[in-house]
């Protein structure tokens, strides 16, 4: 089955021209599973996810599929052709500094509210009225007299592609990084099926992110109907994959994380086919143990912890070389945490302000146990 | 009286180089009125403020002082000194993109617990309680094992000398704009002193600005004593002002601001010498009535509305030029709103993106009577 | 008549996206003028040109043409959908930092060799071979295996339409600046006939820039062939039009300099309607007398001499603010040079590092006599 | 011996910060050897030199020397502290682009001119009578009444402090680069000393670098002096190598380079102690044979050949991802050249538009025998 190919106007530049996406999509005749959408590229450097959507799509061109899938590269057209020098500056809008994946719409429901009108309907039909609503927010927040700034137009278009499907996967990339997962606590579970050892358990928190964008106002849902004695489980699944480093392709690779969101799909029911999960030892941590290091001093940064390597406490994780403090003790400081981390990511560049970010890393990782 | 001249190191660049603000000080021998903390330039492209505090020091050289003041010009040295092209990339950390002027601290203070431990104190006491609390607050902020970002140690640490003061005036400039105040709802009467015909009145919320970080903390406490019954006036003022346009210095222009503190200044008894507000009508409107008017379009901008006078409801903010569209209608499209207004400011460049924020405009302006 | 429109890609983005130009072109059945060809905003920021196209194409529509005129507004989609904060950051290639209007291609012609192979032919007939070479060079340019750089594809395509042109008007502007026209030596009386007050006066130096890639090589062979006894005028004529300053469109003015173009196009033929140029006094000087002044210090600029207004040896053309060293006679440094001098433009930005470009003055000025 | 350190102002920032330049100099009491000046970091990204410039002061330290060493590192303060997102945009100057390393004064020496007049001298005062007019011309070049740019100023005063010597070593990178290393014809033999395999021989042409700005003048005399019948071998040694990639520290590779340098000084009698070459095949091709490859269509890299590794005709160099032509045969295009190569270095960023510069390949490469 080929996917049909369609195109979206998200904004227009100064010249005029559209900016559009290109959207590809899977539509088979008896639809019994989930339906499915995928987005990558939303930073503008991050382009691994297309090559894991290409794979994808091939992988998926020769399976039997039972539910929609939505597919959605390149996504952020203005980021992705933004250069800056020999670097993709598609990490934050370049007029407003806004990071593109904090414009997504925080619909702030009034869960208490909407419930009260709707507790009569059944699971089914409740879900639909929820979803409707959330969409339709969607559609009167794009229409404001005073209009919405770039970011949030091209955020909510995609966010509202995202609510009309029951999984979304939004595909990104760290700057230097091993691969690892954002997962809602709620769905822990998933996080064993994608090619991805390292995960991170994120709250009900909303931060302005994609996944967040679709699956708080559920999980709000469902923890209020809770605690009203009706138990709802979350009927939607959002996750962001980081696929590695930025300004990088491997196809190879790709399809090594293009295999991963098929045992996903194929657990799912999205994917008639058994795709069994890749055998690796998985880990994870929760969001608040998801720690930033910030560059103690200015200076030329030797990176020497390795992403997705343990690095026990007292081991340097970098040296910062100081040449205007030659013949002091201060030329070479090694840095180093007082305690066991999985460093999962560093910053793309060798030179760094007091105060950038230099690592991020995991502390107190734990196994995820396979309860199957 | 002369100044004193100190520095304080607020960063460090990649080269090993410190950033430093220089800082002066004029403290009277007898201290009997409030003290003052006037910072400019926290945006790298608005220069004026820092024309504002050259002749506002040569103003107070010669005058009798009564409260200590502090003046920062210079106060962001990274972002006044990254160039783009011909124009300052000074409003966001080239980095990370995130605001400068977001990157205050949130203390987000427990305040009834506070107050449940403090409540014996009389006023005094309790204001000297609860400043010697912020203040180490913003001390502990700074020392946090992972570190903390570029931009948040600079504005933590200009924070600190902020809830220092009684005072605090934050200078800024619009893109192209007439000169506004944002002043706190709670201190309206103050907008009738300075030299600035537009007030915006703000409510409790913060935003991350500095006047917000420092005025919020002490809002909520006296908010929260006043139901306890104990009533206490907020004893900080703090308020940014907007002086025109930003990459313009004029040192006429900021000899009509100097005045105008200095007004502000001798009412609040700083200045012993009497300097009497200009006269101007003054014009205010409540931050919810102030807008964001983002372009409908990509295209080249002719802006008509001028910023600082009325507009009525279906006269043209702007002409967007469409040259790829010569030949229909949408060559030349007139840009109205459907209400009256008053420009406040507009963006810098003449061209846009669909969505770029083109205009803010204050609506259900009002005049703000005289009550002296 | 109103004018065809056609498209040309020039180039291809990361995601894909085409960048195309917009061609408009007024072709008259009866063709016995010389053929005409304009471009507005090769530097992404100098929007005003698109203006004067937009105002030239309606006085174009209702008069009475003689020969072909051909208009490429938004001649640069890359660089004027370039953003950088609330500026466009077009002058140069994001990527390589090379200006675009530094990437015509010198065609270093060795026209001894190509005189001696055609000198049988008679004016016309030389003209046209030498045109065709021209042209064909350009072709074979943008063919070579290795590829040429986006801004040479961009530059040379533009080049080949101007090659095939007998006029050629380049619309820029300056940064902050009075309008100004770049003429070659050998058509200076073509300068009293634009709405422009001053002139520079150009020798046969090809520096890269648009106008220069044009004549150069057809003045060559002029001085070429006058050495050898045979008269040859220049058949071309190319200028570039600075049209005021960047970032900036004003309809009303962008008539005026339609008119100015209208006047020389009648004056050339082009236009059968007799328009007469504004009356004007226009100065003008030799680019070698045209001196860029960089600021000797770093600091805040306050421009004080007027742009298009003489300025007498000893006057200051700005002030240097320097609010780190108040207390010292550093503080305010007024910069005079000396000689007298007419400013045309002064930098964009009010802060400057040391050795910024700060102002271009024009030096050894004279009136431009009416010889008519 | 330590070496003594001082510090030189090159430049100052818009908040009147100075630029300076740490300078380390080791000067032995008893010269009988070359002077030998070395610069890392000119171009912002490429810090590795600065790593090399740290192991070779520790060599030196410990080793017998006979010349003076002056050593430069962070040699361009302003490009390296220039950040871009998580980039640093320092290879052009922000504000006018023009790339740091093609700021060098072109003395363009009336050679004929000067030794008619300086023809009497013996060969050693020739050579000191040439060295002094050319530092003159750099401080003259300096003291413009106009001023220069900030890139000519802090090139002019890096140029004159390498024109004191007669060794000079300007330390950059590549993007993603092998190591290879920039040699004028003359001095091919030098070639073999260095740790790096792959040799560029350059030309007597001046491109505006630091190397070319030093021993071309002198290869000009050289070669003017040799047609007048007089030998005089070129007296100074000038050198660009190419440490590998940008954005990169590696102290144990640094310190494989500082031993190529030590093996090249040992060779010129700077060094006392015999440090032979380190052992490896080296390969060279003339200036006009190192090929620029610039994309033929914008899209996704996937860079395949490796940087270093020979390639054969036919084999790609790389594949250009196109998602938007998912379904047709252009969604992955492999890019081949119809000759052998060795690839050199690659662009940095894994996306492209047309015309981006992917690769750069030396072709018609030879070894180069080793003649001692």
């Amino acid at each position: 089955m080929k996917p049909s190919r369609t195109s979206l106007k998200i904004g227009e530049l100064a010249t005029g021209q559209d900016l559009e996406l290109p959207i590809f999509q899977f539509e088979p005749a008896d639809i019994t599973a989930p339906s499915v959408y995928i987005q990558a590229n939303v930073h503008g450097a991050e382009v691994q996810g297309n090559a894991v959507i290409y794979q994808l799509m091939q992988l998926l061109e020769n399976c039997e599929l039972r539910g929609k899938v939505t597919l959605v590269p390149l996504a952020n057209p203005l980021g992705i052709n933004q250069k800056s020098g020999e670097f993709t500056l598609g990490r934050f809008d370049p007029i407003t500094g806004v990071n593109w994946n904090r414009e997504y719409f925080d619909h702030k429901v009034d869960v208490a509210a909407w419930y009260a009108e709707h507790s009569h309907l059944a699971d089914g039909e409740l879900i639909q009225a929820y979803r409707a609503m959330l969409v339709e927010r969607c559609q009167i927040r794009l229409q404001s007299e005073w209009g919405v700034t770039t970011g949030q137009q091209q955020a909510v278009m995609l966010q509202r592609m995202g609510h009309e499907a029951d999984i979304v996967l939004d595909l990104h990339t760290g700057p230097k990084a091993c691969k690892h997962l954002y997962c809602p606590e709620y769905d822990a579970e998933a996080a064993k099926l994608f090619s991805i050892p390292y995960t991170l358990l994120i709250p009900n928190d909303f931060g302005g992110a994609m996944d967040e964008s679709v699956f708080c106002p559920w999980w709000q849902l469902s923890e209020y109907v809770g605690a009203q004695g009706r138990e709802l489980t979350v009927p939607v699944s959002a996750f962001t994959l980081e696929l590695g480093s930025q300004e990088y392709i491997d196809l190879d690779d790709a399809l090594v994380d293009a295999k991963g969101i098929m045992a996903y799909l194929s657990h799912r029911g999205v994917v008639a086919d058994s795709v069994p999960a890749a055998p690796m030892q998985r880990f994870a941590c929760y969001l608040k143990d998801y720690k930033k290091f910030h560059s103690p001093m200015g200076g030329m940064v030797e990176y020497l912890a390795k992403v997705g390597q343990p690095l026990v406490a007292g081991e340097p994780l970098a040296n910062i070389l100081r040449l205007d403090q030659y013949g002091s003790s201060k030329v070479l400081t090694p840095l180093c945490l007082s305690q066991d981390c999985v460093p999962v990511l560093h910053f793309a560049s060798a030179s760094v302000y007091q105060g950038t970010e230099l690592y991020k890393v995991m502390t107190n990782v734990f196994v995820m146990t396979n309860s199957e």
